[in-house]
Formats: structure tokens, C-alpha cells, sequence
């Protein structure tokens, strides 16, 4: 609903517009809330898990320059709930002077892995050995097949855009799959990186957040624990040592300042022999991040907010020595009579849930656990989760 | 704005109506969300601090039946935001069947001080000695007289409903004055009671929340600093002992049981040297409990949304040593340029404004920190809150 009776407050009244109504949306409206300040989503669809809970809810495309236009001269700043955006648009509302945080200059690294990757390149930032097919050179195919051999491998095959956990990513067994994946994309005019497999041990994730005159606050790295793509378990700070932990954040301050990202940066890394290398980057909060709501000083939503308003970010510091959080994936089986009730019988357990109808393996909501002993707080967070719906089989998947 | 076409989540939609649109219904609502659940909100201004928050907003009165009626049958639960509601038309709710949580059996206590009082004393609750005007002695300003002549002191004199935050309290310092007071009262058919007025060494409050089953969680007792009968600063632990603590939240667990109560109870207590004896009550989250948002494992709010759901309860531990709690009231002054700059430059201040329009003296918000030092985290809250409006003499007058 609308509310333009409404009056100033100690502060006068803020008000930030967020593009997309997901999870993260959602969780950035509770942080706003909290400091007083309105949210206006601009959603998809009336079920969207923030549409529950912004101040206004519009409906619209993220891709329709009039939502964006609309949205942005009703709030003083413009941020975003994930990348599936116009950055033409976002330059569009730009240039006639409206607030967009990050912008689309930062943007651009987030939205397209091509330019990532070749940006990232030319900076000297670690990313895997990459080749970019966007139809600049006479023949992709030849290029996919001269770089596996120069690679003696076969190549990782990636959608420039669009992809996330896990989606637009193919790793393929053999040069003629690649080829094929390859071969569909460029027909539909997709741009698509290659890049050599990387032998990694874990895969770690560096926060950041950074204001618009470049003050940074950096979250502990976390490791993180995937299955086919998709984040299952946060550890904080797991087996991630010092030095590592402080290279990575370093790292992900390096990508925040070279891009003038403003907001959330999270650079998802693989941890390697021959040392860490960037594996993906998301310019807002993140699922690796969902842990800091509990398990920091501030957490990366209510930074994320502060940052776009280029207000004094909150300290990261940890909270307690060790904490869990675990994702809540749809159920494929019958579960029990009351889920919810099954799960907050874990009276540690923070369980969010994000409103979002249940399908089997869509992400649903997350579980922190909070304490002083690793194991205890992963195993009662994953019990929580199973009671939602996570099976089982994620944590044997996980497990290290 | 309403969801008609919401799809249920992993464990069915859960929907709860709250009475009243104060910061209350606002941090419940930020509490539901996390749990995924969704918020009605009766508010009756558009302006209210939780309108901004809630997942639909209905305007209307807290005593039309009507708004009441089509509010209960919206939802799985309706609870409350504050206690100016008409114990008629919540107990006209349940005899339809539909669930209001605390009912009004319980709420009777909480929203009648004459009924407190005479209950508890009957029930051995330690209460000031008190003497209730209301008609039902011929002459009341004759018993008013008699009740101070058996005290020996001039009585405290409050209307028996309506007041909070000190309103509807007199502490007058002749017996004429007491006695203009009760007159005026009586005149317009004000129930009053009158109470001998306790030399206390300092304001302690006890909060327990309980599920329709009798299963309670309390929190750690707290102390609280108050001027003008306003609560300025909440110290955990402050200096309240264990014992102390313990003795607070077991007599706090006896009013629990003895009203059955469901959700959130705030007993606030004077320590004396002839013990704990009970001051106010109230059925719902309060201001003395804003600490447990950051500082125990979980919020006041988290466990009024669990236990009006009969929902397992959520752990109630400290997550920290030292916990201070400062509100936010409306400057009289001019302030800086930009408040909430200024206060979230103290990185550790957790900040929480209700969206309310500033006047002076008007509550707008709380500043929570948390950590090691008693002395250290209550500067930092004092600090921020100041930025935000609170005048530094309020600090001055809750100095111990």
C-alpha cells in the first residue's frame, strides 16, 4: 500500500527502491524496517517473497525502463535484489541524475561473466584460464576446441548472463558435449565463456560492503558447501585459516574499489594449491551472507542499506566462535504434519523462511545456529532444516 | 495491500492480526517475517508506525466490533499491539471460536489496574497496599482520605485503565491534590485505585512468554531506569543478582500461570527492602524487553509470534556479557543535519526507529548495544541515541 500521508521522522524519511522481490528483497526490507526506513519492491509477481512485507509493492518487469523510471523518482536510491537487469536502463536512469546503488558501471561485472572475466583479467585479479565466445572471433567452435587443447581439458562452458546457482553453467565430460552446450547458445545469440576446471579444496566466500566515497567493512570469510552449483552450508569461519581468511577479503576489497561497487559485494572463490581464484561475484547481499543476520555485529543486509545511502557502515565483527547456517529446500517427500513446528524445536535454530511456496528443491528459507563448538551448531542447524524440508542426502553431500 | 493469491509455503501459510499499529506491531511484524509469517495489521491511523510493515494493513478502531470480527476470521490468531481494547468485544471473539491469544480472561489484568490488584492480592502477589475507587463505597474521597490516614503517607492515585508510559498517574504530594485528582476522575465515572507509594532502591522488569499449554521461557530479569515514569535505559543485567533474577522471573512465571496468559508478559517490579513488589503488567512485548531483538538467542517479539501460534519456544540465553537498551525520544532542540548519520557512526550501536513523526518527548525508536562492558556498551547507546534526540539530561537523571 501506499502511504503519502506519511510523515518525517527523526530523520526525515527514507526511502529506497529495490528491483526484484525475492529472498533477498525480502530480508532487505526486514533490515530496513528496522532503521526506520520504507522500501518500495518492484516485483514480478503478487507471491514474490518480498511482496509480504515491503512498504509498497509495484508490479512490474525489472527490464521495463518505465518501472525502473517510476520507482526510481518515488526513492532517493535505486538497489536490487538480484542482476537480471537492463544495464542500458540502469545507465538510462543515470544519466538523468536518479540514485542507482551499484551502478551500472559496476554493475556490468556482475551481469555479464565475459566482461567479468576479461575486466577481472586486466586488473590482475586470480581467475581461472578463460576464453570469451561472443561471435568477435571467425568461428566459436574452433575457439572452444583450440583453448581445451591449449588447456588440455574440458572447458567449463558458462552463459555470459543470467545464470545463477548452478543454472547456465555446464560441466561437461567430454569436448563434444561442451561443444554442443557451446553450439545452442551461440544460435540463440548467448555469449558464453570458457574456462579451464579448477582443482579446488573448498570454495570460500569474502564480503564486503563499500560506500560511495569508498569506505569499506569487510565480513569474515566463510567456506561454503555446494551440491550441483547451489550453496547448501555456510560454515564461519569452517577451516578457513587466518592469512586465507584475510587474503580474500582483501581480494574482495580489491574488486570493490576497482569497480566502485556501492553496496554488497560478494566474490565466491576457490581456494586452490596455487592459492585463492574468483570463481563468481554478486554485487548485493548473498546466500553465503545470510549468517551475518545473526552472527555479526551488523548484518550484510542492513549494510547493504546503509551503504546505498552512503550512511556510516556497522561493524562486522563475529558474535559467537562458531556458526552454521544451512539452506531450506523444498521437500520431494511427505515431511511431517507440522514442519515449522518441528524445526523451532530446536530452540537455538534462527529459522527464516522467505513466504514462498514449497516445490522440491526450490530454495525456501535458511537456518542459522549460533555457539561455541562447530559441529554442535552445523548438526542443529541441519536438523532444523531437514524438519522444513532439506533432505538428508544434502548434508552426506557436504559433508567433509 | 492484500495477498488473495499468496500459495502456502513448507509448512501452509500462518496469517496473525494484531490490534493496534504501534512499534510494537511493527517489530512483530519484522519477527513474523523472518518465520515466514504472514502480518494483518489493524491500524488506526495510516500513519502508524507499523502500517509500513505489515503484510496487509485494515484501518479501524481497536473497539469496533466489527473491525475486530472481520480481523479474527482473516487470520489463524489475532494478538495485540497495546491494551486500550474493549474486553467485551474480544471475549464476544472467542465465543465464536476464533483464537485471540492472550484472551480475555488473561488481558483482564493487564488492562484493568483495579482487577489487577484485588486478583493478585488474593492470589499472594506481592502488591503495594492499595484501596480501589469505583463507587461501590458510598463516599470514595472518604475512603481515599481513610486509606491514606492507614498508611500514613499520601497515596499514589491512578486511573484503573488507559494509562501507560505515566499517564494516568499522579503522584501528587498533598492529600488535596491526590484528592482533586480522584474527584476528577471519579466525575467522569473513572475507576481509580490508590496505592501506598513504595520507597524503592531501584525499577527492576521480569519477561516471560508462555504457550497455551503452560510451557514458559524467561528471559534474564533486567533493570530499568526511568524518568517521569518513562523508561529511559534498560541494563542487562544492570545490577540485578542472580537471585534476585530468579526470584523476579519465577513471581513473573506465577502471574503467567495464574492469569493464563499466551504470548509475551512484562511484569514490572520495584526492588525493595522488603522484596519484589509488582508495579505494572502488560500482556505484550515491552519496552523493557527491546534488548533480547540482539541480545538473547531470541526476541521478545520471535516468542510472541511462537507461543500465539503454540509454537515450541525459542531459547532465551544472553548472547552477551553486558547489554544496554536506550530509547529514542523527539528533540526539543534542533539537532544535527543528519541524526541517523550521526548515530550509526558508533559502528556498534544497533539502531531501531519506528517511523513515526518526531515531536519532542515522543518515543521514536531504541538504540541497543551489546558486549563486554557494562559501562562501556551504555555510553555507546547513550551516544547514539543522543544523536537521535534524546536529551543528554536524561542520561543525568538515570544515573546511578
Amino acid at each position: 500500500m501506499a502511504h503519502p500521508e506519511r510523515t518525517e521522522g527523526p530523520t526525515g524519511t527514507r526511502r529506497v527502491g529495490i528491483v526484484g522481490a525475492g529472498q533477498l528483497a525480502r530480508m532487505l526490507c526486514e533490515a530496513a524496517s528496522e532503521l526506520g526506513i520504507e522500501t518500495i519492491v518492484l516485483a514480478e509477481r503478487e507471491d514474490d517473497a518480498a511482496t509480504g512485507v515491503g512498504s509498497e509493492i509495484r508490479i512490474g518487469s525489472p527490464r521495463d525502463p518505465d518501472a525502473l523510471l517510476g520507482l526510481a523518482r518515488s526513492c532517493d536510491v535505486v538497489t536490487f535484489d538480484h542482476e537480471l537487469v537492463d544495464l542500458h536502463a540502469i545507465g538510462f536512469l543515470e544519466a538523468q541524475g536518479l540514485v542507482v546503488r551499484p551502478g551500472a558501471a559496476a554493475l556490468e561485472v556482475a551481469v555479464d561473466k565475459s566482461i567479468q572475466r576479461r575486466r577481472f583479467a586486466g586488473w590482475g585479479l586470480p581467475v581461472p584460464a578463460f576464453c570469451v565466445l561472443d561471435g568477435t572471433v571467425v568461428d566459436d567452435l574452433a575457439a572452444l576446441r583450440s583453448f581445451a587443447d591449449r588447456i588440455g581439458a574440458v572447458p567449463v562452458v558458462k552463459a555470459a548472463r543470467g545464470g545463477y546457482d548452478g543454472r547456465g553453467v555446464v560441466v561437461a565430460s567430454s569436448i563434444d558435449d561442451a561443444t554442443a552446450a557451446v553450439s545452442a547458445w551461440r544460435a540463440d545469440g548467448v555469449h558464453v565463456v570458457a574456462e579451464e576446471p579448477v582443482a579446488f579444496r573448498r570454495e570460500l566466500a569474502a564480503l564486503v560492503a563499500r560506500r560511495p566515497g569508498g569506505e569499506t567493512a569487510a565480513w569474515r570469510t566463510v567456506e561454503t558447501a555446494q551440491v550441483g552449483g547451489v550453496c547448501r552450508e555456510v560454515r564461519v569461519p569452517g577451516v578457513v585459516d587466518d592469512v586465507t581468511a584475510s587474503v580474500a577479503a582483501d581480494l574482495a576489497g580489491r574488486v570493490a574499489e576497482v569497480t566502485g561497487v556501492v553496496g554488497v559485494l560478494a566474490v565466491e572463490l576457490f581456494d586452490t594449491d596455487e592459492g585463492l581464484i574468483v570463481n563468481e561475484v554478486a554485487m548485493r547481499p548473498h546466500n553465503s551472507g545470510h549468517w551475518t543476520i545473526e552472527g555479526a555485529t551488523t548484518s550484510q543486509f542492513e549494510n547493504h542499506i546503509r551503504a546505498v545511502f552512503d550512511l556510516p557502515l556497522g561493524a562486522t565483527d563475529l558474535v559467537a566462535a562458531a556458526i552454521a547456517t544451512v539452506n531450506v529446500f523444498g521437500a520431494d517427500h511427505g515431511g511431517c504434519a507440522d514442519p515449522l513446528a518441528a524445526a523451532l524445536a530446536e530452540p537455538t535454530a534462527k529459522v527464516h523462511l522467505y513466504g514462498k511456496a514449497s516445490r522440491p528443491g526450490r530454495k525456501l528459507g535458511h537456518v542459522t545456529v549460533i555457539g561455541d563448538d562447530p559441529a554442535g551448531v552445523a548438526a542443529r542447524a541441519w536438523h532444523a532444516a531437514g524438519a522444513l524440508g532439506t533432505p538428508g542426502s544434502d548434508r552426506a553431500e557436504v559433508a567433509t
